[in-house]
């Protein structure tokens, strides 16, 4: 097989007779390809282990099907890199405004007919696909690729559960790599060590499915006899792959494999990460963490969970030092929860950390469990706001309005580490539900003096000699505001939710209050001051910045500020022109 | 045993020495609390079969356990009639203000240490509780009861997942009646279906936890043998226990009993439930039901899909006519929406009917299924607005805000059942996600003109001489307005979303404009309508009228309304008032 190394691997491809291809051509193309995938993400950042794993799977898939005829479903979607390179798109701009997207989008290609970027959500997609397919008299197959972890989580079971009489065709290829974004855990994760060691297939028999179990992901005469089975099949069939994370480059091995799940651009060759914060910066992540550390040593009864994202939320040291007082429960975002409402129901303190855009998932067991039993639990909420290269279905921009539209939690946001430990420590002394949100970024390091958080105070931040202008800001936008802005009111709202209604009545006359927030819907925070201010007869003229009540796509933070006018440039050009 | 006849059940019980009782006492009591809880739902509504089926396991919990050190869980919480009366509470006043709740609540007893209202919580609450146990080195145990289709819901199943490695002590107690709302579903059911006829019992061991199969739950001997087993056993037990749903009730059968799983008052003597509706009147639910009847007969390619609500919203029968374009998934909200979103993914119609409360449980799918996919799939939101004495967990008044504030979903809420019809041809023909949302109670039948419905079109239904109120009425209270209010302009505003921006700016020059919301709360529509008021420059004043934003306890309807003075007398009062 000859590859024109001069152009794109992704145009290269485009001249290629995958069906053709020998098994020997295939593994050579297997290695180029993974070339290409570590090249471009050291470039970009992305998601590396994952797709490096199954890098055969997708080769042979493309093989033995007609895509996209067939369609080709990959659970959450970050591993779909091979599958974005044999249907023709390059990774150069992998991520990045105008390139390819990180998941699967169906804007992007009719080989995308599916996307996600949440969990768990594949198998029920794919059955109501299957349905609507027969329905229709068409005739193609759907393939799903699902991990293992994925597939331990709440929504994939129920979909399991009602595989039993359903009678419509699939492919389930569960991808086992014996890893999620971290360690997978549960009665499901032994189940699949019992696949592996002893052929038991007798869980998913269960479900009436066909079952080919221990399929070698790394080989493509395996791969291609179980892909063919199933494909002749007429029932559905669940095939069981092992396959490697992180498999064909040499820095990534099973001790670290967890944290090359998702990473920002790196060196190649060396395998160091860059570091893209300034020295005098810190990450977001690292300031919660370090005041959970204390939290952990300090409080006897307290507890922190997490599902999953330990590390890239900073905290898998803490789940190594205190096994006894943290909890990862997997991929399990509502069990989460309501396993934090239990805890707290004695008194106890429970900690619960989350993404932005996964606590989407526990609505119903925030309200119902923690909100509606008012106790003791604090939400360290991950990625709040704009999150840049993910795109869509991980911005944290809606967490905010749903929690404001809820009884009894009250919202959060410190503006910078000094803050932070104001606002924590206000925190372990609070006996109801709180959610602490911070962005995906990082904080410059501030030394500022500690002031004491009390629930609901707001701070002025500065006052001008006029009543021309207030600006009610709210998170880490405020310090930038202060530098940068004179001659107006700034008032820094520390809590989204209660309000500070005696700062809000003294400014009543002013002639212009702006509410300033780029970490949720405009729907929410900002919606809520300008009602607050109309109860008090406000009548000067409102201003609301917020976050469109929209999907917003991939693209540096900065950029997506900039696309809704929302970076403190255009801010500070705003306030200029009144 | 003797039982003072001439007292309310709950009070005699007070001086009984449950634990001294014999099995023949035991069983003579049973018979009493049986005909006291069918004599109560009767006068009251309620539910009824579920608690019918646990008489002798509630008892002899309370024989084995020390209530209430040892904290007792009921998941959803309806089937805990039993436990109420033997911890003192009257049913006399069962569900309606000032009496008893019918689920548990910590307010009402310390007998009530968790309180639910959603399915399959228990086991995750249960565990946190379990943990706080043992870490404030306390001694009790925690009895879970859950029943065979709560327990194959995904959150359960995570709870499930992570018991393996769990090492706090609990016993959950599987009320396998092999009956949910409606019929049970799926692998688990066949599950159960294998421990009844094989005793096999591998699944749950799987778990890491020690099984007892197959107990009879109307046998004291049984329950009590297998109750002091787990309470003697160090490690976590599973009791699976076989009862009858709706037991010692002469008119409750196999057949019928999922139809008496929840009732309105009924005649006791003659089984039949009274009709509380008028004679030209119609429940809501029967208009939908109608309306998803020609659909399903007219359309070809649509499917309705239900999370085993099918009995109380009227649409079994669609179930049992239409089982090709039907599918009943139990309780499986989550994989109800997203089945929707892949369904819809070919440009086949999927309709979806569910409780307002239980929706709260697809936040995510819906942000991220079904409205970034923003395909052709209608919402039938049953129970939107209050729904009386079911109480907190059931009031469907959050779904209008957080479905608001999420990109591309519509918002609508007929007035009437010739409005419904108007509505539902529209949503046929509409290839988005639609939410029509509708009340618990019934509508006058009306006989109008029909009017065609345009995405976001509002209707004038009356215009005043003056410019002096403007009201924006929402839903099934547009009609009752109309009729008793005169001098006024009114405004149905069908759509919630989409607003009709042209009707609104036809408004600006009126003195006062009035939003009326009975069916969500205010930082929902109200919210909207004020925030596209201000924008649009309206100087006048606006005055908002929505539900609170809080957890409003049991009562009628009519009650809750005057709570917060927002039923139609006090409107009119403030309408009179300006």
């Amino acid at each position: 097989m000859e590859i024109n190394e001069n152009i794109d691997l992704s145009d290269a491809l485009k001249s290629i007779q995958l069906k053709e291809m020998t098994n020997e051509e295939l593994v050579d193309l297997s290695n180029h390809i993974r070339e290409y995938i570590i090249d471009n993400v050291a470039k970009n950042g992305g998601h590396l282990a994952s797709n490096l794993g199954i890098v055969e799977l997708t080769l042979a898939i493309y093989k033995t099907f007609d895509l996209p005829k067939d369609k080709l479903l990959f659970d959450v979607g970050h591993q779909c890199y091979t599958h974005k390179i044999l249907s023709g798109r390059s990774l150069k701009k992998l991520r990045q405004e105008g390139g390819t997207d990180g998941f699967q989008r169906r804007d992007e290609s009719e080989y995308d007919y599916f996307e996600a970027g949440h969990s768990s959500t594949s198998i029920s997609s794919a059955m109501g696909i299957a349905l609507a397919r027969d329905v229709n008299n068409q005739d193609y197959e759907i393939i799903d690729v699902i991990g293992d972890s994925s597939i331990a989580n709440g929504l994939a079971f129920e979909a399991l559960n009602n595989l039993l009489d359903f009678k419509h065709k699939l492919i389930i290829i569960i991808n086992d790599n014996k890893m999620s974004i971290a360690k997978p855990v549960g009665a499901f994760n032994k189940m699949f060590e019992k696949i592996r060691n002893t052929n038991d297939k007798s869980l998913f028999e269960f479900l009436g499915c066909d079952v080919i179990p221990n399929v070698d992901g790394h080989s493509f005469v395996e791969l291609q006899n179980a892909l063919n089975k199933a494909k002749t099949n007429d029932k559905t069939t669940i095939i069981h792959v092992n396959t490697i994370k992180g498999k064909g480059y040499k820095y990534i091995n099973e001790f670290n494999v967890s944290s090359w799940h998702s990473v920002k651009p790196f060196d190649k060759d060396s395998g160091i990460i860059h570091k893209l914060i300034g020295d005098n910066e810190i990450l977001w992540s690292s300031v919660y963490s370090k005041l959970l550390e204390t939290m952990l040593i300090e409080d006897e009864k307290s507890l922190l969970i997490a599902a999953s994202t330990t590390i890239p939320s900073g905290i898998e040291n803490l789940f190594i030092k205190y096994p006894y007082k943290t909890k990862d429960v997997g991929i399990a975002e509502e069990h989460a929860v309501t396993f934090a409402s239990g805890y707290a129901l004695s008194g106890n303190h429970a900690y619960v950390s989350m993404y932005s855009s996964f606590l989407q998932r526990t609505y119903d067991q925030i309200n119902h469990d923690i909100a509606r039993n008012n106790g003791p639990v604090t939400f360290l909420i991950d990625k709040a706001g704009l999150v840049g290269s993910d795109g869509e279905s991980h911005q944290g921009i809606f967490d905010e309005s749903f929690l404001l539209n809820m009884p009894n939690v009250a919202i959060a946001m410190a503006k910078d580490n000094v803050e932070a430990e104001d606002l924590f420590k206000f925190a372990r002394n609070y006996s109801h539900p709180l959610a602490i949100r911070y962005p995906f970024t990082s904080t410059k390091i501030m030394n500022n003096p500690h002031r004491e958080v009390t629930l609901g105070k707001w701070y002025i931040e500065k006052e001008a000699n006029d009543k021309k202008i207030a600006v009610i800001s709210v998170g880490p936008k405020t310090n930038v505001l202060s530098e940068k802005l004179n001659n107006i009111t700034l008032i820094h709202a520390l809590f989204v939710k209660p309000m500070d209604e005696k700062v809000l009545s003294s400014l009543l006359d002013y002639e212009n209050i702006i509410v300033y927030d780029c970490f949720g819907i405009t729907e929410g925070f900002p919606f809520h001051v300008q009602n607050k201010l109309l109860e008090m007869n406000y009548k000067g003229r409102i201003k609301l910045f917020g976050l469109p009540n929209a999907y917003i796509k991939k693209g540096t933070i900065e950029d997506q500020e900039k696309r809704y006018k929302l970076d403190i440039q255009s801010f500070i050009s705003y306030i200029k022109s009144i």
